[in-house]
């Protein structure tokens, strides 16, 4: 397994916010006078740019506030800066035997608010990812329907839309823990998972415009890469809040993302929301497939194996501090973190430093979304001691996110599937932050 | 001017939901019935990848059905698919002197929901973009306080922070139509809008911090670029809602948007959301630089400036079907577009479709956030006649978007900034869409 684990005193990337080159508050008045001389003071008389001004200046002010910068357009479709390479989806070589059936993981150390950027979004393909030309894709609707339809995408284009944040979990996030594997950084523990705004046709609209008979109870839904995925939906999801969208984050759909159509299951492990969606069939019956029978399963205590379970359950990680990082300094620091539930919104998160002796209740950031990442932020005084570090995650059904050994008396520890468990997060008294299993 | 404008009946890029090749829902069961025998209903078998499947499948299975596609990771971080490379920012040669002092588009006509993508994210700069490192990048707190401050980007990272959607509209954005040009497209009209999930710090906050002044009244803002670009900000919006933030859409801030740190203040002309901030100075006047006395003021009927100006006023754009796009087919279709309000939420959009006589309610897409873009819908059947299309967005503090005739009776003709009057675009039967002027 690769990793993005840092040597402990060893400088980081700059996006982190806990890994400071220089340490904290304390520092603030000492660099103010080493520099209050220099490049900020004299930065109160730039007012114009140019050469000749450039020319005046200290020669401690920055290169970029004496020069013209890059040009309009410098990029036509905006990329990250250079010095955010280190934010990136990362493979966990050996997971997967082939780079194709494989899996890349989301940074979620690094990032903010609830909103996943697209080309961060974690990938997950079992053929590979198609390069499909929408001016030839289709999507067809048939089964137990009174009409039949092929639909281009211009046709679906042109249906009433609506656009909704949801969170897209794989089942196989935190598979890894069921077997007390304890990968190093959140981006490997929980990085399959990712929240966007989506564009797209309830699904009840094109099953309506169909004309579905009333005795069909499921759909299924097959994509057009070369595994030709098959995931099958009840009826109640697919007239309940299912959609078939072609927007993210305000653009179509990215091709890992299953460009230029995919299905979108609420609340669902991600393989039912099928990407590069070419069909729909609607029937009586759910129609196990592949990957409904071989995989997706969950194998129980008992031996037996439990099959369609869809939903992902209520669950919380902290993002900051997590896995890999370094606490640089002892004083204040805001611990943050994802709640999400397959059930509905987020009602509440509580915190723990002590490894589940004592909680407090974090703050949510509104606004908080059906079936959608939540951020959670609580303040903290780090002592310089060990700690643990937990949340715990409460959905407006009522659900608590359960602790491993909870979760364990009713599931064992055969399963790959949905591990809602609450992660635990060691602080050393270095300041290392490192992945433990607390029971 | 440049313009993506397209030829009556030419078949124009796959992203745009009404210029479809082919037409409408007419279409769906002679494609059907085309279809039927050959690629999706073969598709019903295709539960494996690789290239002994692959040999069996009929000839017409596409290719990205019939084998692998790119493995896992192809992109580190994603990017959209080349089949959309017709989204994209734009420029308006000869609107400026010069490609560092200028402007790039955001394509409104093609995006989806209320989050304008990054990557399109509209462009101004007065000195180009400037490549800041972040470890050498500083924001200064002083003047009227207590206890000046010199902080690192890692220092203020480490202070609890908020995520918020907010919409940065330039002042100058509709520009060009005071004097009555009509430019082709929405991007062009309307383009100098976005809308983001920023996260950073309070500005209150940092005030608080460095113990401010109670008699000060303004605080002046500063960028790191070429052009040390400054503006006030009255002490009544510092210590509200304004943002000193380094992140957007989850990911640190793009350079182009002020990489690594940026004022944000909401609901405000986008020139006072200072990029690469590097100081922040208390005051008890406003500063009146140049940005505030040669730019961004409001030439009157009189002869008189409006100085100062600070709000976007209540405002909204039908985005599709908008000038540029070409309607192909009779019949149904979804009027989507924008509304914003810099004094809160957007409350009520009406639509028109006859140039103002007649109104109805549009659908608002939930979630509608305070000084964020707020994406409406209508549905309706054109009959293949003339039609004038028109937005009016109401806000929750009751005030209306006004007609040209109306904004011009206060503001007269003479202006380049907050031009927030109702668009119109023109209908031809040929379906052709443009841009007119109706007051």
């Amino acid at each position: 397994m690769s990793s993005n684990r840092r040597p402990r005193r060893i400088v980081p990337a700059p996006e982190h916010p806990l890994a400071a080159p220089s340490s904290g508050r304390r520092g603030f008045l000492r660099r103010a006078a080493a520099l209050s001389g220099g490049a900020l003071a004299g930065g109160a008389g730039v007012a114009a740019a140019g050469a000749e001004l450039a020319r005046n200046l200290p020669p401690n002010v920055p290169e970029w506030s004496r020069t013209l910068g890059a040009p309009i357009l410098a990029s036509p479709y905006g990329v990250p800066s250079r010095f955010e390479a280190n934010v990136r989806r990362r493979e966990s070589p050996g997971l997967t035997r082939t780079p194709h059936s494989s899996v890349s993981f989301t940074p979620l150390q690094s990032l903010f608010g609830i909103v996943t950027p697209s080309g961060l979004h974690f990938e997950r393909h079992h053929a590979g990812m198609p390069e499909v030309d929408p001016h030839q894709h289709r999507l067809m609707i048939h089964g137990m329907v009174r009409a039949p339809r092929i639909y281009s995408m211009e046709d679906l284009m042109r249906f009433p839309s609506v656009s909704r944040v949801h969170f897209i979990e794989c089942g196989a996030n935190t598979g890894m823990e069921w077997a007390n594997v304890a990968v190093p950084t959140v981006q490997y523990t929980h990085g399959m998972l990712a929240c966007s705004e989506w564009t797209g046709v309830p699904l009840s609209t094109l099953l309506d415009e169909a004309g579905y008979d009333r005795k069909a109870r499921f759909v299924l839904a097959e994509g057009a890469d070369g595994a030709g995925l098959t995931r099958t939906v009840s009826m109640a999801m697919a007239l309940d809040d299912v959609l078939v969208v072609y927007g993210q984050n305000g653009e179509m759909l990215r091709p890992e993302q299953g460009y230029p159509l995919r299905l979108l299951v609420p609340g669902v492990q991600g393989v039912s929301s099928v990407k590069w969606l070419r069909r729909l069939e609607v029937g009586d019956q759910p129609w196990n497939t592949r990957e409904e029978s071989l995989h997706y399963v969950d194998l129980m205590p008992g031996g037996k194996h439990r099959q369609y379970t869809w939903i992902q359950e209520a669950k919380s990680v902290i993002t900051t501090p997590s896995g890999g990082q370094v606490i640089l300094d002892r004083g204040y620091h805001e611990i943050t973190g994802l709640a999400w539930s397959g059930r509905g919104k987020v009602k509440r998160v509580d915190v723990s430093t002590d490894g589940g002796r004592n909680w407090r209740t974090a703050r949510l950031q509104e606004p908080v979304h059906t079936k959608a990442l939540t951020r959670f932020r609580l303040d903290w005084t780090w002592d310089g001691g060990p700690a643990l570090l937990q949340s715990r995650c409460m959905d407006d059904t009522g659900y608590v996110q359960p602790t491993y050994r909870q979760l364990r008396a009713v599931r064992g520890t055969r399963s790959i599937y949905h591990n809602n468990a609450i992660q635990t997060w060691r602080v050393d008294p270095s300041g290392e932050v490192s992945n433990v299993q607390v029971l």
